[in-house]
């Protein structure tokens, strides 16, 4: 498929994953069957599968084989559709309306939408276990690491814990950055270093540069977020905006103003290219990427 | 150590995890403190260690080494710690009693208990994927997905789906047993087949003893669980006592009556002793353990 062509190969990547998360999900006719049912509700049927898009673009640098692309995607995919069942919940940011739809404690319950986002994240630990994603079994269980240190008390979940802390304080611009980078930047990044390990071995210099790549478009990815929701109203977003301004919650926007947060996001952009100026057009879709994280509008 | 001398090596497996678990937890010193906190809150202090002891007497029938029989129990005791935490929130059995202390989201709040909870299964996972457990790294991914598999959706967290249904309903005892096959059933398992994959390789022949031992001893367990929530009292306890009859939910003792229940745990037993007939002396732990849970008063 053409460098040039982003569009397509960006709905190319959502639909395939549509169909892989479809067959690797539980059956809604397993039991428990409700349980099933509210795990695939919070997983199928929307998102924009940014992380997958990532996965698959790093996969390009080390010429990865899509099935074992589709799987460190699924994983991802699942680990963040988890994180948001759980951070929708009342006792979290009690959110009612996500990609569109009613939350999974609105259209199921809370105890089922706790049950399906812990089951969510044994699932992904499983794909990367019982699936074959490395030549080497040793860098597979590398990669099972990474990605564990990733959802973990260091990584997502703990990036949600400063979150919390966060609410109604005014923090300080490192401050808020350290919450991005633990919140969403630790999946972003793990998405990125696990599509790129799924192929040839890297040197140490291409993973790093990966590495820095994947921090840069994370942090942008949070302050487009962040403008998008202090600009966006609900029916383009999907989800109710302005609701982090009014939680009292500190954002990009509020932090720096639009205009400066719109040159920040254009910085981190630009500082994403450069990371990956040593790589030959293997990396375009990681480019393209990038631009489209900070130029999406939704 | 003596095979007859059980109570001594039970107080050391307990000793030992707890140190094991306070050096495996992240310090309560590092960001974001709040979790990791109630990481160790929830984690340490307490429970009767019960899973870990399972996987070190396991561990003795195949000689495995006991710093990989440190690291299987951990990452059981962890997804069993976090377990409890979810189960105890308000949405769940909203209990506020457990190992005689406050529950986590008591102590602490329900965001920061439910993800301490998450974060434990992601360092479960990541203990489980960072430290070496088997010579042959293909086995030691057998095991996480293996060990991913009972945590998941149609192990420990579909069990607590389906006791979820049950509430108010009346179960026959295939019903019941289903239920606890998966909600305390799966991780037994996983916990004794885990420790025996830690040593020196099995036959197919021995790890179907070892499963069907496991699976007696994990559903004894909860009978046992039963007969004893109907008898104790909190303070021997350590929990809410007769709160599953309260909530109307089925239990061995209201389908069976506290006689046959008692009968059915001893037979359980027995079936157990059986499963273990063709073993020697190196499964003297499991057969001691097996004698444990059954007789417990607590």
């Amino acid at each position: 498929m053409s460098a040039t062509d982003f569009p397509a190969w960006s709905r190319e990547v959502a639909g395939r994953m549509e169909t892989v998360l479809d067959g690797l999900l539980p059956s809604s006719r397993i039991a428990p069957a409700r349980l099933h049912d509210a795990m695939r509700y919070a997983t199928l049927g929307g998102g924009k599968r940014v992380r997958p898009m990532l996965v698959f673009a790093a996969g390009e640098v080390s010429q990865a084989e899509a099935p074992r692309l589709e799987i460190a995607s699924a994983a991802v995919e699942l680990i963040h559709a988890y994180s948001l069942v759980h951070d929708d919940m009342p006792c979290m940011d009690d959110d009612v309306l996500r990609r569109g739809k009613p939350t999974c404690h609105v259209e199921f319950d809370e105890a089922t939408a706790l049950l399906a986002g812990d089951a969510m994240q044994s699932l992904a630990f499983q794909l990367l276990a019982e699936n074959r994603l490395a030549d080497d079994p040793r860098v597979q269980l590398q990669m099972i690491q990474l990605f564990a240190v990733a959802c973990g008390s260091r990584g997502m979940a703990g990036g949600q814990a400063i979150d919390l802390d966060a609410v109604g304080r005014s923090l300080t611009l490192p401050e808020l950055e350290n919450m991005h980078i633990h919140k969403t930047g630790a999946l972003i990044r793990a998405s990125v270093l696990l599509g790129a390990r799924c192929g040839r071995p890297l040197d140490a210099t291409a993973m790093a540069s990966l590495d820095r790549y994947a921090k840069c478009v994370g942090l942008a990815f949070q302050v487009v977020d962040d403008i998008l929701d202090e600009e966006a109203d609900s029916a383009t977003l999907g989800k109710t905006p302005g609701k982090d301004r009014e939680a009292g919650k500190p954002t990009y926007t509020s932090l720096l103003g639009l205009p400066d947060a719109k040159k920040f996001a254009s910085d981190l952009l630009a500082d994403a290219h450069e990371a990956l100026s040593a790589f030959d057009a293997r990396a375009d879709r990681l480019r393209q990427l990038a631009d489209f994280i900070v130029k999406r509008d939704r």
